[in-house]
């Protein structure tokens, strides 16, 4: 691994995206959200995925020009267009327009159809947290998961983020409804690791830790099951009747995933219940789940976000780790 | 197992609920939901928790006279003091107050603090989707679990329900964050049974499905182990500040579970997106759920709530299924 600074790679990512179409403005903002996220330890939906995502808009499925739209306003509820623009974008605007409701409503929610992958859910909650809002954002999904008692695809693993604002580093929930993600899968095989706990089904119907397996029978564990199974249907009726938008089956049919349903909502709670209240209630919580001793002689507990801080605070001071043949390939994209 | 009516049942916890100080139309409503939870098969949260609902009315844990009150009015969302009063009363009449206000701003939202247990946190999604509402609602609890990578109790199991209306029947989730209940870990004990998957932790810290060594270590597992652990503290930290109550740290001081927070939404969607609309996207995802194949010659595949619902029709049909012990117990409450 490299470490390299953020400007660095923000600025070599804004060249490609006004390579291929975007405008100034808009190519450095989406570079800045793919090189957040690589620095936050998250390059599964950052650097890593930047060559797929420049495919997309280069196949047409991402329209770096388009801007989402207001279809319907439902009082605090607003529904809009994301007319297949970058996901990431539309993203970032759909919960600061959520932002903006809160304001006005105590709560608002914006409910996004027709977009594209928004890459880490997190930096939407992180942006939420970050206007002193606690943010809450699901998507759903092309199917990636067998519904609980099937071995046939059939829900996405709709990934949710919860984000509580506190002053000394909000509290960070982002996770999928499968166990593991297939990004993680593939690493563990690449290294030749097995799972630290089962994490899906292999070809004969049995609970395995072994990610070939896994990926191999299309059958990654939900959440808990039966209960994840269900917390990510749900998640995708919600979301297509909030967005108006397609569900799992309808963006299943795709050859690529495109047109997903998107949901933000936003909760003004810091201007409106006073910051230090709002952080004496979280620091509280917090202090308290940090004192509980480690099992089995493990690792001291962590409250949800607490990891990607303390590896943002380091990449920042020491750089950004990059794989030196992703960087090489990155750098060698002509378009 | 007998089977009695539903007023039958009603009736006598209705004489009962009069006898330790609910008034009269009271009485008949928190009967109700007691009788109705037993009716869908959920009879953990109804008649089996009865006499110790009301050993908690005569120890003056739950007053049948509070009624919550309003504390702070923040648009769309307001905030309300349960004042110990019953919990599924207070349950129910927030999430009334939550439709209402979702009926002004398209989405309401309340946060009720110092409440009471509210047995079956599906009764107020259903209560919701009854109204043409999608109902999101869950409550904190004291501390049932540990955080992952502790063996201390910290975090509650924290149920959570979102509900979304269908004129066919309504997609009903409602979860905890723990694989398995206290509840079924008790009577798999009882049978001298197995859970069919690990539900916990023995005292040498391995995963076990033996529901005697999870009740004994206290080492029950959340849903998605890590994900669920932070999905439980996520759901307490915001259902905290939104109630601007207690967390799961400070109800697990008291010696019995009160003062607990809860957070009720409601998404005015059926008037404003059309019934036959909404009915429409909720129909085509469950038929295209139901049409996947069951794994390993398995059961059909269902959707959340599905079962619920036959239950309801068949022991409304059939009469309410109750255990003789159990009612015998409970006819004889002198109070």
């Amino acid at each position: 691994m490299q470490r390299m600074s953020f400007d660095e790679i923000q600025q070599e990512l804004t060249r490609i995206l006004l390579a291929v179409g975007f405008d100034k403005s808009r190519a450095e903002r989406c570079a800045h959200i793919f090189t957040e996220n690589t620095c936050d330890g998250v390059a599964s939906h950052g650097l890593n995925r930047f060559p797929s995502f420049v495919g997309d808009v280069c196949e047409g499925i991402v329209d770096p020009d388009s801007d989402p739209q207001v279809v319907r306003v439902l009082g605090a509820i607003e529904q809009w267009d994301g007319k297949r623009g970058p996901g990431p974008l539309n993203a970032e605007k759909m919960m600061e327009r959520a932002t903006e409701l809160s304001r006005e409503y105590g709560l608002g929610c914006v409910g996004l159809r027709n977009t594209n992958h928004w890459m880490r859910g997190g930096t939407y909650g992180l942006q939420a947290a970050n206007a002193g809002c606690i943010g809450i954002c699901w998507t759903n999904t092309t199917a990636l998961m067998p519904p609980w008692g099937s071995a046939d695809k059939k829900i996405g693993n709709n990934p949710m983020v919860i984000c509580v604002p506190r002053q000394e580093g909000p509290v960070l929930l982002d996770m999928a409804m499968s166990q593991f993600s297939n990004g993680k899968l593939e690493v563990l095989r690449r290294r030749g690791e097995q799972l630290p706990l089962p994490g899906g089904y292999d070809r004969n119907g049995e609970l395995t830790t072994d990610p070939n397996a896994i990926l191999e029978s299309f059958r990654a564990l939900p959440i808990g099951y039966w209960k994840g199974s269900g917390l990510a249907l749900l998640l995708d009726l919600v979301g297509s009747l909030l967005a108006d938008g397609d569900s799992t089956r309808e963006i299943s049919r795709r050859e690529k995933e495109t047109g997903v349903s998107q949901v933000f909502m936003a909760i003004d709670i810091v201007s409106r219940m006073g910051a230090d209240n709002v952080d004496g209630k979280v620091d509280a919580v917090i202090a308290d789940l940090l004192e509980a001793p480690p099992a089995e002689g493990g690792s001291r507990v962590r409250y949800p976000g607490q990891g990607m801080l303390a590896t943002r605070r380091e990449n920042l001071e020491k750089g950004i780790p990059v794989e030196p043949e992703l960087w090489k390939a990155i750098r060698a994209m002509e378009i």
